[in-house]
């Protein structure tokens, strides 16, 4: 069976063209069973591929001179679907011309042309943005929600969990991730009545292919004792950002320090090794690829600012996914979480209808 | 006029006495004027004055052998006001025989038992519970709620502004601090509707002391360019403890990188003044002491495993603020925000109505 291509939203001027096609080629050099839809502006996409000629053979280029900008609002976007490049390269994944897209453009914009173009996948009533954070631990923890939804409840916290389960098999290998709901206190009275309930589901659930080990603290995400971390967009966004804040805040505080002195500065020279390895440990390049789950197709979101290295991450997050299939896993899961399990553990507001994705997709994070 | 005295909840065993006891004596060494009750065991208590003659003549102690256990549920702890230190301290001050009480133990009790005693001053409809965090400016920023209030309204969010305010003008000796709400975004379309109609509010209010300047997102808490960010307790609990994770995490990763190779051994024993000044910022006993703000009556909570240095900024806090007469300038700013904006400005839902807090005490956090 021939894999599914990967669209890549070639956004952004000469330089923009160029990480993507760069980073796409880094990533095709892991995984050269991937071939490339690049969705962009032709002059600027062949000047790129100049350098990378193993890109060439693997890609075909889809011309469009349009693009969606970074402060664009998701509601004008989606109408721009057939004319910009962001909206061409999830077309193709609607169209099944690709298994798959990658964009470094606007998120929210991202989320509302997929949401809009592709639809969530049977069983899922809303998708969720998940990221990959590192740990102290050999493995990276997943986060999911980020910021797709500003309010979830409880169902759409359980499916949440199914799905950063089968994104995690896919990228740790575990056969049953450890899941924990982000919550202010681990005692079952603490959080939201939706936190309650997802916790009620969750623990009642039988068959799933995950270990739900009730509530986290959001000091303890990094820990490496923990493989998914589920919450609604709102505080997850929240949460993600305070730690990149704060990451950033205590590499601003020593870069300081280090500079204080002429004594301190030796010091970091001949440290240099030990700091360059943090350095790498923190570089948001390495953890590069925010992923919508939950789509009929893989959309994958590449920070903005990403370097080629970052992209190639994406990328290679893109070719794992698809080449594991995360849609069928998925897909499997939730069948096992059945009807009849729904029902039944919507003890307190009982069944926990399904509710739509709301209307306004300027609704939704970043 | 005589200061009124603080209230100190020596609990815990020797250790914990001494510690309080210990801390009080460093915080009176720069706050002179202040007088103490110490609220615990007398022959413990006394033992710990041994080493402190500035306290012995400051100081009465208050007998009490029953504690607020940490794990004890807030339900159960306010049945038994009567018998604990924690319960005594608070009852000194709302039998005005103290302006202030500093505890050290059980968040959610100490909150708990602070409501029911002292319930919330005029114009407040919930009490929010406030720390100051480092920055990489001179100056700390407030954030609150920290917990006290899992979800909260439009107007509990204008009122925590206030409140947030009025302790940051005692802090930084800004006239008029700058306010934000913690939200995913800046743009005026971002987070949930009550935070919508806060901003809204706080937009269109005139004569508070403070400038109100809009959405912050949650990576630029630290940057030095907000004074006061306004959340609900569970937002802020999720973005304090993500932050507190986020920056162990990193020091951890410092250590291991620098515990590495003898190479970066040999860097780090040089560069120790510089590792040492980051330490000191980053270590919450610089920090300590988080503020219930609201009450009637100045309530303090020292973090649990603070050093005797650490309880002398929760006490040095709590002294700052009774001398600044904070519920006395909260109560001024309210009147400012007279009956006519806030039903002027709670254009959505309209004049968004009072709720009373949650029957339920162990609903707050921590």
């Amino acid at each position: 069976m021939s894999l599914p291509r990967i669209a890549v939203d070639a956004m952004g001027g000469d330089e923009g063209v160029r990480v993507m096609v760069h980073g796409a080629a880094l990533a095709r050099r892991r995984h050269d069973k991937f071939k490339f839809l690049l969705v962009g502006d032709e002059p600027r996409i062949k000047a790129a591929l100049e350098d990378h000629p193993n890109m060439r053979s693997a890609s075909e280029i889809l011309h469009c001179e349009d693009t969606v900008a970074g402060d664009e609002r998701p509601s004008r976007a989606i109408r721009r679907a057939k004319t910009t490049s962001m909206g061409l390269a999830i077309n193709a994944v609607k169209a099944g011309e690709c298994g798959a897209a990658v964009s470094g453009g606007n998120t929210g914009a991202l989320m509302a042309m997929s949401k809009l173009a592709l639809r969530t996948m049977p069983g899922i009533d809303r998708p969720a943005l998940a990221a990959l954070i590192p740990t102290l631990e050999e493995h990276d923890v997943i986060m999911l929600d980020l910021g797709a939804n500003t309010e979830c409840d409880a169902r759409n916290l359980v499916q949440f969990a199914i799905m950063g389960a089968a994104y995690s098999r896919i990228v740790t290998g575990r056969t049953a991730p450890r899941v924990r709901l982000l919550n202010i206190g681990t005692e079952s009275t603490k959080g939201t009545d939706d936190l309650q309930r997802a916790a009620q589901m969750l623990g009642d659930a039988t068959g799933l292919d995950l270990a739900f080990e009730g509530y986290v603290e959001a000091d303890k995400i990094n820990r490496g004792d923990v493989d998914v971390v589920v919450s609604d967009g709102f505080t997850g966004n929240i949460a993600l950002k305070a730690m990149e804040g704060s990451a950033r805040f205590v590499t601003d505080l020593l870069k300081t320090a280090f500079s204080s002195s002429l004594r301190s500065k030796v010091g970091f020279l001949i440290s240099r090794p030990a700091t360059e390895l943090l350095k790498h440990h923190l570089d948001p390049n390495n953890h590069n690829g925010g992923v919508f789950l939950g789509l009929n197709g893989v959309i994958v979101k590449s920070h903005g600012s990403a370097t080629a290295d970052g992209v190639a991450n994406a990328v290679a997050v893109t070719a794992r996914l698809l080449e594991s299939e995360i849609t069928d896993r998925i897909a499997a899961d939730l069948a096992e979480m059945d009807e009849h399990s729904w029902h039944n553990s919507g003890r307190a507001g009982a069944a926990v209808a399904s509710e739509p994705a709301p209307a306004d997709p300027d609704g939704s994070a970043r």
